[in-house]
């Protein structure tokens, strides 16, 4: 524990020193400090920051030292950016300088054949006991305290002049990042920023010299911003160490899995990038099945899925109600729900009685199909989502709710949005929502979904693979008995946190 | 050929009366009819337009008759859109005045358990020799013409009184799309709306108690603005049909299939959406397969793959190079093209040396993987990626490029997009490309690319999987024999519409 709290200098560093700071602009080194000193001068970052640097007097209005050992009082983080070749000399002065934590950005050692380099790095910082993330990375993004080591700029300046987003930096939300891929975080970043979902730390570890993804995983456990991990991830080292921490982990909080490299060919090309020996792709389904990580199958799955997780509870259960105003969606959702191992089951005599009973009320359309999939028609109104999806809700045979609320046809309006996530806000099963489509109106109520906490999915199929994943949860959960207390964590949180409706 | 010139007047027709056309706004007969009005009123629909409706002297400036046998001069199309007990009484109708075609939008029929009724007219339309699209479909959409037979309204107000962009009508271009399902039909044209991909004719066809999805092919087939077909079907009635018109019409433009309902649960829900009875889903795969239909995944695959089969060459072969910028999306394409079944192969010692030698001249990375991945690392510049993709398409043994060009690298900017459009266009490969993020530049840059004619998508995932589909019709034709015609065709359109680089 002692060893994992003191990975919070990655985060919230009292003092930081970037090696390899420069005044020009294309420079990683540019970009890192500018982003700290940016941060300071807004009052974001709360702790000390040093440019080092010999051949500068002063960057950006911030006093430059020739090295660390220079620097007055204790530091707490460095980020390095310098060469490779150069990166031992300053780890030694680093301890010298009793530094706690350091961000080796530079690459140049495992990942083209430089173990040894790497090697002598992790040694010293072993002796010194430097934690150390990296090198091949790209580091830390908190955007509470301002520790952001992105050296890739939030905007780019067009050839025609024009200045646009190129790698924005997402609001604060419940989704940590922690990738062994640095350009797949940033990408992961954009992705996110995009869909307006929040994350709470960003970690790339590049070669992992020393820090791996499994103790950042259980610094993790214990962070209260973070509720859902997702994991990008070409090799794990440490196996054992990776079974125990996230089996600690998942009982508490959700890990998502995206493994790169699953193919020979895929391996091969893993293993020039960051130095992955990642072995058989089986042995990695085995670990996380045995740990219950949700292993993704591909990059939109795993964004999807933290987002499922993030926002609504498990299901305790794998029978899905489906409810639709569009036949066809309800049929491709059924589909993919079945084929990942979920059942879309007939309801109960009494649940098909109660459904009758609104039909022949005239609550809900004359040749509506009830036997779920529910299959409200093109003759929808707001109200009929509604009242559908409490009687769904209700049922003690479904688990949760997949509704495919297709804005097109005439009747529907956007009342329901609301409509349905009140309902939902009674329940504590899970409920996941599709509308398809890339203008206006999709665009708004999917946006609208997610802002109510109701993950919205831009395709039948990807809002039941979201599904999916809250079932594998549930389920791994109930195996080892300790559904009901995350449950009961979960629903604390959302009657905290929803919005009033 | 006769019988499949006569669908044309669903396109194309002189004159057209809709039957149930009403002043009501929130009805179908009204937004049926205001298409047509307005599309009459904007020059875009050149033939006559007549309502028919007996309780209205005119709708929208139009002359109102109370029964089609009034109208003077003959009919080409009717558009039904009264209830389902009355369309017996204007079929008959529709027979004495020799309409050519029929699109019956009303629903009530075998998708309720009423056969009979749907069997009378079907009846009386093969009698008189009309041919009808329908019942319970949403008809045509051609933007050429301005036959427009959807009654889901362009735009939508809000409760706050916003209008809203609701169910758009893309552009003009080369996708047709035939499909069982209306909602799911919208659907498919506001996504390819929101991501600018023209549509070339839009057809809806629901219970086809006439008019098959093979027929309409069969005319697509023939139709010089089609180039790829998108087909949703729930069920395919008649087999022998579909095999012969299918295997048929793929020797000359590829058709994209999505088969919903291949799960019980989703066959069963079939059944009540379209009277779909589907049968075992295995011999839809066989019959796809056997008449080289490619059959989508699931939707996102359905459309990626109408895209890039639209606007790229199949490939000759099924080794792909992957060219990327960033390690761990590289990786994780090479992954989804193995688990394809494609290969990315170590490239041969000439392409390796040629390589090298670019590296030794220092125009590319000294550190850059280069033997299949190409991974130009974080040091990429516009000018590295032209030069490495004509190296890769000049590589006898690539079959396709695979391009990740992830924009948020220091040194990367839009110039590139261009400068390998222009590689691109000088051979005869199919290249794909992706870009991940959801805000400014990576928009900017997909719809760049797809802009010039490379297609672009959000995911590794995603790109390869579209390569696989242009791999898998590659190789159907080339096992027909038809493939160097096609691609002749194709290059030669190519060259024709490229836009000037």
């Amino acid at each position: 524990m002692e060893e994992t709290e003191k990975l919070g200098a990655f985060f919230k560093p009292c003092s930081v020193a970037i090696i390899g700071a420069t005044k020009k602009i294309d420079k990683a080194g540019h970009v890192i400090f500018r982003n700290f000193a940016n941060n300071k001068n807004r009052g974001v970052f709360k702790g000390e920051v040093y440019p080092v640097n010999p051949h500068e007097d002063s960057i950006l209005g911030f006093k430059c030292y020739p090295s660390i050992t220079e620097i007055p009082g204790e530091l707490e983080l460095i980020v390095i950016v310098v060469p490779a070749k150069a990166v031992p000399t300053i780890m030694e002065e680093a301890a010298a300088k009793k530094v706690k934590t350091a961000i080796i950005i530079t690459s140049g050692f495992r990942e083209i054949g430089n173990a040894a380099l790497e090697d002598q790095i992790a040694a010293i910082a072993k002796k010194a006991g430097i934690r150390v993330l990296g090198p091949n990375c790209l580091g830390v993004y908190y955007s509470k305290t301002g520790v952001d080591t992105l050296f890739l700029p939030e905007t780019k300046v067009l050839t025609t002049g024009d200045e646009v987003v190129a790698t924005p930096r997402p609001l604060s939300g419940d989704i940590a990042i922690v990738t062994q891929s640095g350009a797949f975080g940033v990408a992961a970043l954009d992705f996110l920023a995009g869909r307006q979902i929040g994350i709470s730390k960003f970690v790339s570890f590049g070669n992992k010299c020393d820090v791996t993804e499994s103790e950042m995983m259980h610094y993790l456990l214990y962070d209260k911003e973070t509720k859902v991990i997702l994991l990008y991830v070409e090799d794990i080292k440490h196996g054992r160490e990776f079974l125990r921490i996230a089996k600690k982990v998942t009982l508490k909080k959700p890990i998502v899995a995206l493994k790169a490299g699953r193919s020979a060919a895929g391996a091969r090309a893993a293993a020039s990038h960051t130095g992955a020996i990642a072995g058989s792709d089986k042995i990695y389904d085995a670990a996380f099945e045995q740990t219950g990580v949700i292993r993704a199958r591909d990059m939109e799955e795993f964004f999807d899925t933290g987002k499922a997780l993030s926002m609504q509870p498990p299901a305790m259960g794998k029978n899905i109600g489906v409810l639709t105003d569009a036949g066809g969606p309800g049929i491709m959702a059924v589909d993919e729900l079945v084929s990942n191992g979920l059942t879309v089951e007939r309801f109960s005599d009494a649940t098909l009685q109660e459904f009758q009973r609104l039909k022949d009320q005239s609550v809900l359309p004359k040749f509506a199909a009830t036997s779920n999939p529910v299959d409200l028609t093109g003759s929808v109104t707001d109200d009929m989502f509604e009242v559908a999806a409490d009687l769904m809700f209700r049922a003690p045979d479904v688990h949760g709710i997949l509704l495919l609320g297709l804005h097109h046809l005439p009747g529907l309006r956007e009342k329901y949005i609301e409509g349905v996530a009140k309902v939902a806000a009674k329940y504590s099963k899970p409920i996941v929502m599709c509308d398809i489509g890339e203008t206006e109106m999709a665009l708004y109520t999917r946006f609208r979904f997610d802002k109510l906490g109701i993950p919205s999915f831009p395709s039948p199929e990807d809002a039941a693979r979201a599904m999916y994943a809250l079932v594998s949860y549930g389920a791994y959960l109930q195996k080892n008995g300790c559904a009901d207390e995350y449950l009961c964590e979960f629903l604390k949180r959302r009657s905290k946190t929803q919005p009033v409706l």
